[in-house]
């Protein structure tokens, strides 16, 4: 068996619920006739999901959204299977993967899937001819929606794409747990220092945040937070993190990870507060939040190794994981998120293409929310696979939770 | 000094949030000729809200929001503030209860104060021909203001209400912090038993479960959740906590702690299957959540301690706390939220209730939210009395954050 | 029934391990015609090893150990005990505290159980001619058997003592689990104050300080740790916790725990540099970690509420619970160790005792450690209560724990 | 720069205390005229304590300790280094393995260091005729250690052998934080599979085994622990894991990792009662633990990835990592322990390597403990690279702690 459908299936066993969706697909074949383009990390979780809008009756098209997180032999695999074509290389330059998702948009799709809006984005800016042949799409990554809402706020986003990544099933269990847990191992695996004991900076406690926050203090880590947002500061420092700016943090931290999903929260103004041998790690979605341009231009030298390089900085060394690309990822050892969290991500995203694909014509452009019958469809999937039951309310219960008659 | 008087200035010292909208009040008198009623727990840390009410210029009229919460010092001790009436007693009857709220009336309050909304209750069905009277209130609890929304769809709510329990500010601390280590420390103190390496079952995977399961699981016990939603059950499962039904969780729990709003809970199902020596309190506002009314009936014997009824079911000792109320106020001990949290939650009313003299007539009946700009507000002095600084966006960064093409 | 009946009967039902040793004394009798004289907290856990006692046949003659302990009640309930007769008053002078304990030596007992050495340290100072008539002793607690192996060291310990409180049955669950539990539930239930977000200051990284820096951190707050032994202090640092001087900690303290077990910990050096509304707080045995003496005489004035005396040191309240003895006891509301440790370690200790009963004249005077059989029996019957099967060693393995000859 | 120098560039700049030590050493020259034979695992970390001994005048001879945990290039850089000879390879057969001790012996090495006690065995058994050269040796592990102390039980061990292993700095930090971080680092990237919410089975509670429980809690995982000694046991139900025997372990666990020591662990009585897709993976020194040659034995099949073997019984995978070997080292991915635990690891060894040399024939046969003051001289050396300050007891401190005579 090739080493690609090794990996698929080594990730298959950890996906019931995608499993139980497939299962449902090849039934019902919700997507007879159409044609599915994607712009997601080609790797062996993503491949399932491939495989399911496959054996739901699609043609799907695909390429991946970061030059670094493509895996080769499961491109190679993807492309054994029916009705599937896969344009993803690791390690592409920017030509070749614009080319790439230039090959995607040439199926002209009607059903759209991204992970970071690359696809959306040269549709409505290069392809434009094609945006009247698709009926909706998906989104994957907080980053990915804030653009869509930003283009949806000016009017310019053409047609419906549900907000996949706002959804609770993602954002309790990607963003929390998926980015917290692999974002750590890959900085622990491509560094091989100690976690505990260590001041670990996490630049922003939104989900992403809060997950490595958790699970770095878990691992014995004194974590700081920095915010902009005052009311997510005060609850870090009631869930027994140091609060702080970046300019306090940057004189302290011993490892930095960023998940504000901004520009240059660690730039020109931090790095020459840095201790000698921090290292520097970005877990959102884009390369902007460590302002490598900055370092690379005012570097003495460098240093690079296998997934790090070294800024000398006036005889100072600081270390930057993957390029400053996603660091479960972009590493060369990232696995990306654990499986059994894309088990549900990418649950919500079939039944979502589903969805999207049912409604046909009937939605107007714009940002649409998760359904919540699949949000709590999903949870419960996964609830069963797990043999786990739990409570329903009682007709008492029901109508107590509407009276406001019943007081002290 | 009264020990009532003493209590209060314990309290005030680790309220600085409250003493800086004090000083700020006692400068606009923000409630001049006002007259505010309110029925909130009756000890220090209101008492300290009390008096930053009348320093604003507001004459109140107050008494307790349950019959075991009042702390009859500091409630004579509110008796010697100016423009302070206050009608609270510890352990009164049903009657008693009432009259004290009649009493509040009386005095035909502008501005209502509620936690748990039983002042809103008897305007709205005793009192009626005082409702013109009222320009607006605040509400304090979750259950408080599940009742006012139910009241709100009736189209029954005749004035407006601030949910504060609903902002963030109220459910990330005085929700997730305030009741998490006041119920546990309370059971603590009243049973003397251990936490660690026991099952603690917590009834609801909300704010206040949250924070129990949390703090439980840090003092070394096995924490166990039960849900009827299954996100949050889901959830409660990644967090590392057991995820099951109540009647599974009746056999293996040591200690049961419910926290959902709704009624029995634990009940006629589950009693039966306790272990001997089983320890059930409640956190929600309401003693509905155990079936205490069950037990009553089908024990064999009642033996009654400080704190703690147990009821012989079939030879088997169950031990309730405090009748099912609060445990963390209406155990002997117990000492209700601590008080940072309640600076908090107490800010946040304080400026609600200036919005609400504010806004005079202008709002329509119903339930509004806290303004963000206070909810805010509130964050930041607290911040600020703790000497943290954040980071704040720079113009790049806000530019970027709208900016939606810029992509790999 | 009489409160102290029910206080006694409530800790018997989660002290399952005494339990199964009463009804073993019941029928064995090992104390038949022997006298037990005892210096111990006189509440509700201790009760029950006095009723074991009892059972096997002793007379029991008891005082308290700490002029603050005793519970009453639970006294007045032992005195209706047969051949039981208790001495200890809550709130006793000195004068008083040492009249008890002439009382109980004037029983002559053949074994000591003590909890401080007091009673030992008075037999050998002013009732030497009653020595030759002991057996021997326990001790229960760190600070007692520091003071023994002192004695023993100038050859002065004139009968064999068992130094209960260094076995691994008592150390690893009274010590970490029942200090780290009882002082921060006493803390946070006479102060009100929260425990999240809070820079929390252990004195001492032993088996107690390391069970309060972990609970406390559990509990949300950012615990401080200050050592005089360089590998316990890294220890700290590595189990993700701040590793200071006292001279460093006092400025930025919130709470203060000592567990050190020595002198002036707290002292003259460090109050001037606490913060405003510092609060202060003794978990080891003897009330000399805080030097209260310096603080009685230097403070501008003084204010006392219930289990706590604020000091003004210029303007400034520094407040200290419990007059600085041991807070999770001596504070109004304390109720001293968690039951169910103290089942564990008053197992060792009616364990021991009939231990020294069964050596008879053949032990002699030192410091003895607890058998390793009674130890490890102890842990048998908990795991046994609580329904826990463990593995056990096949012959293999036993052989291949024992072989040095397979590589790799 | 070679990738090997890379490497060994890269840990240097985390091992602060070896590099004060080689510091020292180079002036020094405590091994002047001396060679040293060691096995140990040959990468990056071990490279720094090749050239700290180098440079302190030995001539080093290097093997590795585990066919699978040299880096081949880090092999090559030391053979650059002056006076070093390095035979290390990875993925040696049995039969080059022990040609390459025999190389490292024929330098007749006058101090051994081990890392599984190889070496020592090879001497005693294969070439009794150096023994004479040799002054003495130290030992890196816990298996190493167990075997030195059968073997010195039995009066077969010829020179004086240094614990290493059991010194406190060692079992505090390498065998807690060192194993616990990489062995879960080690899973989670060879699996991908997500640690929150999962049955985590630790065999054996010793050093090992706690850190590993205790950051895989950390992490979201339910925590199930098997021991063999209940007083364990008890601590490990104590600090909120399960309690239970293997065998009830295997029917729930979803992650197995052993660190007991022992032989067949999860053996022929388990593997049946496995749940589909159980990983399992040992942290102990030997692959013995999981009974490998069984499940080769009995599968109905098996299939290679990379690091993981799957067995297929009766039609359910088993997954068993780095053929159960040390996770940590042997998967592909796997990196060892993080450098700064191997910083205070091998400085022990350097210094200690220093005490052999130092005592000359001074010392007998035997198993000898680290010097305390070599203990205490590591955590002093780290927590001054820390900055980190502690207390010192004062002249009136050390006098209280000798005296006996001050009571309540």
């Amino acid at each position: 068996m090739s080493t690609g459908k090794l990996k698929i299936d080594w990730a298959a066993q950890y996906m019931p619920v995608l499993a139980s969706i497939k299962k449902q697909f090849e039934k019902d074949k919700p997507f007879k006739g159409m044609t599915i383009g994607m712009a997601l990390h080609v790797e062996a979780k993503t491949a399932n999901l491939v495989q399911t809008l496959a054996a739901g009756g699609a043609k799907v098209y695909i390429t991946g959204c970061n030059p670094l997180s493509t895996q080769d032999d499961v491109a190679a695999a993807l492309n054994e299977v029916k009705n599937v074509h896969c344009y993803a290389k690791r390690g592409c330059t920017v030509d070749e993967y614009y080319a790439a998702i230039e090959q995607v948009l040439d199926a002209a799709p009607s059903i759209t899937i991204d992970d970071g809006m690359d696809l959306i984005h040269y549709l409505h800016t290069k392809r434009r001819e094609l945006l009247k042949k698709v009926i909706g799409g998906c989104e994957e990554t907080t980053t990915g929606i804030h653009r869509l809402r930003a283009m949806a706020a000016e009017k310019k986003l053409e047609f419906p794409v549900v907000a996949v990544n706002d959804t609770p099933m993602k954002r309790f269990f990607d963003n929390v747990h998926g980015t917290g847990e692999s974002a750590l191992s890959s900085i622990m695996i491509t560094t091989n220092t100690l976690i505990a004991g260590k001041y670990l900076v996490v630049a922003g406690y939104g989900y992403c945040g809060r997950g490595l926050a958790q699970k770095a203090h878990g691992l014995g880590a004194k974590v700081v937070v920095t915010e902009v947002d005052p009311r997510r500061a005060l609850e870090a420092h009631m869930d027994g993190y140091h609060v702080m700016t970046m300019d306090q943090a940057a004189e302290i931290g011993d490892i930095f990870v960023t998940t504000t999903g901004n520009t240059s929260v660690i730039g020109k103004d931090h790095f020459g507060k840095l201790k000698a041998g921090a290292i520097l790690a970005n877990a959102g979605h884009f390369n902007v939040e460590i302002d490598i341009a900055w370092l690379a231009k005012h570097a003495d030298s460098t240093v690079e190794r296998d997934g790090i390089i070294t800024y000398i900085l006036k005889g100072k060394p600081v270390h930057v994981l993957a390029e400053g690309r996603l660091v479960n990822l972009a590493t060369p050892k990232g696995m990306g998120h654990p499986i059994e969290v894309m088990d549900l991500s990418f649950a919500l995203q079939a039944l979502c293409a589903r969805y999207i694909a049912e409604q046909g014509d009937s939605l107007k452009g714009g940002v649409y929310d998760v359904p919540q019958e699949i949000d709590e469809q999903v949870a419960r999937l996964k609830l069963a696979s797990l043999g786990l039951s739990i409570d329903e309310l009682s007709a008492a219960q029901k109508k107590y939770q509407c009276s406001w008659d019943i007081g002290t």
